[in-house]
């Protein structure tokens, strides 16, 4: 059954009995459960351990965190709401800091908290709640559109290759690259997808197998060393990924080994197309060089898990994101639009037509 | 306590009691021990199971199987003992088909065989299982050599990228890339080493940080992803990588994920060194487009070991070498020598001084 328009096959996060709902992608596909929160603080933790991961479900995640924090808080005196909804926008903004979709929720829902400044608390954490309501279906309705914009790059019986998951789960639904490809197959395109299987924390293997798979979504699965011999034999047409943080000068921050992937489609004459909503163009980012990167803990790169395959103790670097310099990149795919060869004037122009 | 010349601080195959052992590198690091072989049929299912890997140890592996089946057939009569040892290297030659080290191995044992024409069985089994310690003996002081002739290319200091594990656990001893930076190390010069993990097997992880760990040499452990991010800020010097076969015109089959790196190290100028015996060079192949690439079972990328991390039966492609062209190799480091820039002119007449 082909992905439906009407339809999410995956909900990455959802809104029940007063609490956040978010699907544990720590345990997928093993496992399909979700954990329920009612904090900022909570949020916040479930961004960090990677409950929820993909920048523009990070943005939605937080938008929730402000929410539930102000409905936790409702009952207090005004000062001490003020007080303690400040910290929890803190909190959020401390959980990870590569994507910039997070510090640009949290700006929203400031702006919203602002607008309040003469209602009372249950009245500001109303408004809250709608807002965040509203960031999430905002975020749907985007990867549909820029699903269609995408579509119109993939040829009939197109190869795609992706990397990480940019995908249902990354998003508040339907994916940003992965959106592309399933406007690609709605619009009656016989699209076929390889997966990079995404070390360390494996999101190709275990994310986007399994969301294209509920999709019935031809998959590849292959080891991320695999991509390089592929497209030199000639079995790769496009890559396709997403964007945790897209610099004013088109420079894009993703997960690491994006960049690799990059520098491959450019040897081989493959385009290499981004695929991200303008929420994630950080203008205040002149180039890559200047987006932080996080680095994890270098257990995730021991093993797997509970699972440690290297020796105990030896050392590792665990860099989770790198920048693929703009000349690399074919073309940019937003809500907007296709921006091809994206650079800083291009970019400049687009973001002065549409204000955030 | 640094490598000493005199000392193998990894003995990868040995003889003991009439028999080959091979340390089991499924096992390692977490366990280490040694499986004992009596028979061409076990060591061509070790080699087949990976408990050995590497070119240069399949080859000393493979010697050590025809003297094995040579001396279980020793006391049988002369036409059975000839059909049935050839049989042994049918079954040899099977066992996996990159490498050529193996069929290189297997030639010089035929020619000892040969050689026997008029001896006994047991006279026979006698000569080969002293040119199978020949091999073994040959292969580690060729490792010294090449060592020796590959040190002169690290400058004090150098923080050097390996991929999988050419050191002494891919060879009888001391090791191919890795016996160039511990001859480095030798000869006085501080050499780090950071090691891909090196997916699916993880040879980088498993393997090379635990050999390298064992000499106290300084080694950190990357993901394959993360070797392009590392180049972009600056962090790498040289790149190092041992071959499993090196075709006529100076191509390089290597564990898959190489060519990905060799690319990386061109766009970032950095040195990309391949360290492979003359054994390892196939003149009967003119071009990397020509040499067989093994693709393995998928469940080597659905999981690792006995978990599995993807969706059960997700569709996965498994090569396991890919082929770097001869451009992209700054020097090939043979026991003869530093050859820059190899191509079939230059290989060609390494050959002819060097007949095998």
């Amino acid at each position: 059954m082909p992905a439906s328009k009407q339809r999410l096959s995956v909900e990455t996060l959802r809104w029940k009995n007063g609490r956040l709902e978010m699907i544990d992608q720590r345990a997928l596909p093993s496992e399909v459960h979700y954990l329920s929160y009612d904090s900022a603080a909570g949020v916040a933790e479930g961004i960090r351990s990677m409950v929820v991961r993909g920048a523009p479900a990070i943005g939605c995640a937080a938008a929730y965190g402000v929410a539930l924090e102000a409905l936790r808080l409702q009952h207090a005196a005004a000062s001490e709401f003020s007080a303690q909804l400040e910290a929890g926008f803190s909190v959020l903004a401390a959980s990870r800091p590569t994507a910039v979709n997070l510090f640009w929720a949290l700006a929203r829902m400031r702006n919203v908290w602002q607008n309040c400044s003469g209602g009372t608390p249950t009245q500001t954490a109303s408004m809250l709640l709608a807002e965040a309501h509203a960031v999430r279906a905002a975020d749907i309705e985007i990867n549909r559109r820029m699903g269609r914009h995408g579509a119109a790059l993939l040829e009939d019986g197109a190869r795609v290759l992706t990397h990480c998951n940019a995908g249902a789960l990354a998003t508040a639904g339907y994916g940003t690259a992965l959106g592309v490809i399933r406007a690609a197959i709605e619009a009656g395109k016989k699209v076929s997808v390889f997966a990079d299987e995404t070390r360390p924390f494996l999101q190709g293997a275990r994310l986007t197998a399994w969301e294209l798979a509920q999709d019935n979504i031809p998959v590849t699965l292959i080891a991320d060393n695999a991509a390089g011999f592929l497209m030199s034999r000639g079995e790769i047409d496009a890559v396709i990924v997403g964007a945790d943080r897209v610099a004013a000068n088109g420079d894009v921050a993703n997960k690491i080994g994006t960049y690799t992937v990059a520098v491959l489609a450019q040897r081989h004459r493959i385009p290499f197309y981004v695929a991200a909503p303008l929420s994630t163009i950080d203008t205040g980012i002149a180039s890559g060089a200047d987006i932080p990167i996080e680095e994890r803990n270098a257990d995730e790169i021991r093993g797997y898990g509970e699972l440690r395959w290297a020796p105990q103790d030896i050392p590792a670097r665990n860099p989770v994101f790198d920048v693929t310099p703009a000349d690399l990149v074919t073309a940019l795919i937003t809500e907007k639009g296709v921006m091809r060869a994206p650079d800083a004037g291009k970019i400049g122009k687009l973001l002065e037509e549409n204000p955030g």
